[in-house]
């Protein structure tokens, strides 16, 4: 285990190296310390000590909607938009069809190659598997260490529609839902979480027919939930064709405060829930290393299959060293 | 904790009960159970103990796709033939907008009363959402009930985008992708996870234009993943309203097979991991409890919202108990 005093700043040198170059906003630095979170190298929760300490002043704004949308073109836009305003730029893409994550096609990333381009917007794509359920705790890692290096404003695009993503969108300061006219499946499959969550709805692609219906439907739904007098809630029309809607959501987009230290039962909720996330990652970490050390798992699962034994019993076993 | 003896089958006469009549097939106690399995009620690990030693005999089936491909219409249609065939169906629903969970439209609910008035089908619908993490392991106890229950096919429904989802699905015995014609955007979204693990692909709707390029579009992805000379993986048309691919479906799920227990290293892996699911909600379960007994949780959260603490030192001393 790492000795970290948080006055002397003692801790293992690449570490501290590491995070003095990403706290100056070094690119490489920054993907780095990403990577070696990710991959909990030994150090790691001393390393998130620090940029925990550090991180705070970004705003963060979870883009969501269903697939083929045009998230990752509207992120793309207000990007580019934001840096104009002189404000740098992280981007995290969950979501493997998405442009950032090399996922789509080569003409989508060629389109986009001013963002690409600009050292000032800093992308990172994570994939959505294999994350051992951690992918929103993750993903909280990544913002706060963009965070602390520097950025002002966070963008994480997800495709709405699983439970992971729902979760990190929630963790954002600032929702905004992408719908596209002429996808009512599409509109369904995202219901059922995320429409109650954001603060802003875009309809994309509004040079198509039935826009407005869109807008009615949004309309009605926040009417029924009663949130329709929640000023907070506003609905823009974008099309990328006619060039309409971008001004109106730079203009929300810079005006996003963080929710203020004063709420303070949110912050408690959103740290109490953390805590328990992290928990479960860690122990579970912790416990499969124990176990897998010796042969004795392996000698379990057999008593297991050969109907001896059950999963049932065996970790009722395993926490019992608990008491 | 209730003390249980495998010989003597000595438990809680409640819970014995309850078993019992579960295992004669009694809807309301299978009902009641699973309940209390879900909500953890004191003697579940004891009563999921003996249903373990009773279950393996069932052949499960995972059927997933996009929202609108008509998932739930072809479970109804589908559980309705095998019932014709004498065998006894059990359905889990992880859909919140499927007919079964209720989310649907009361004309698809009425559409289906059939199934809904068979006491030899059964049907459970599961929330996606607030399972903790656990909805897969949920659904693998909900299986297993209905299994020692005496069903003889399991149908689980899920929509196939979430993480959860495909977790769920990959537990099957066999799994069944529905797609249809000109969802685009909808096939992408599945692409990513469960489009790799599919036994069956299933066209719905296939009286509408298109049909032929999803099953072109599927045949693709199959020879890209070198998976094309598998025999095991079918493509089949189906069409409610030309009533036409259903009787191919029904010969193939009354063929479908238990995976050999020869086959050890499947079986190992999935216990494995089982076993590593299980630990982690239990353990959490465990601390969350202990934890919250007192007021030392929120203390510390106090002292986080105060940055004179963070999730991450907090987490490390929680685990330390554990060293």
């Amino acid at each position: 285990m790492e000795v970290y005093n948080k006055e002397a700043n003692i801790m293992n040198p690449e570490w501290n190296n590491l995070i003095n170059k990403m706290l100056d906003g070094n690119i490489r630095a920054i993907a780095r310390l990403i990577t070696n979170v990710e991959n909990r190298i030994i150090g790691w929760q001393d390393a998130m000590k620090v940029i925990y300490s550090k991180a705070g002043r970004a705003r963060v704004i979870g883009i969501t909607g269903s697939p083929g949308a045009g998230k990752s073109s509207l992120t793309n836009r207000i990007a580019l938009m934001l840096r104009e305003k002189g404000l740098k730029i992280g981007i995290i893409a969950v979501d493997p069809s998405s442009p950032f994550s090399g996922g789509a096609l080569l003409g989508d990333r060629l389109r986009m190659k001013d963002i690409f381009s600009d050292k000032n917007i800093f992308i990172r794509s994570m994939a959505t598997r294999g994350a051992l359920g951690g992918l929103c705790q993750a993903a909280k890692d990544v913002v706060r260490i963009l965070d602390a290096s520097g950025k002002d404003v966070i963008i994480i695009e997800t495709v709405g529609v699983g439970q992971d993503e729902i979760e990190i969108v929630r963790a954002a300061d600032f929702v905004m839902l992408v719908l596209v006219p002429g996808q009512g499946d599409g509109i369904q499959a995202i219901k059922a979480g995320v429409m109650e969550i954001a603060d802003l709805y875009v309809v994309n692609k509004s040079d198509r027919d039935g826009a407005d219906e869109v807008v009615n439907d949004i309309t009605s739904m926040l009417e029924m939930s009663g949130r329709s007098s929640t000023q907070k809630t506003k609905i823009i029309k974008t099309s990328v064709i006619n060039n309409t809607g971008f001004e109106d959501l730079i203009d929300i987009f810079i005006k996003i405060n963080k929710i203020p230290i004063e709420k303070k039962q949110y912050y408690f909720d959103k740290i109490k829930e953390e805590i328990f996330t992290l928990l479960e990652i860690e122990i579970v970490r912790y416990i499969k290393n124990k176990w897998e050390e010796d042969e004795k798992l392996d000698l379990a699962i057999q008593s297991i299959i050969e109907k001896q034994n059950d999963p049932y019993s065996l970790v009722e076993k395993m926490i019992a060293v608990l008491n």
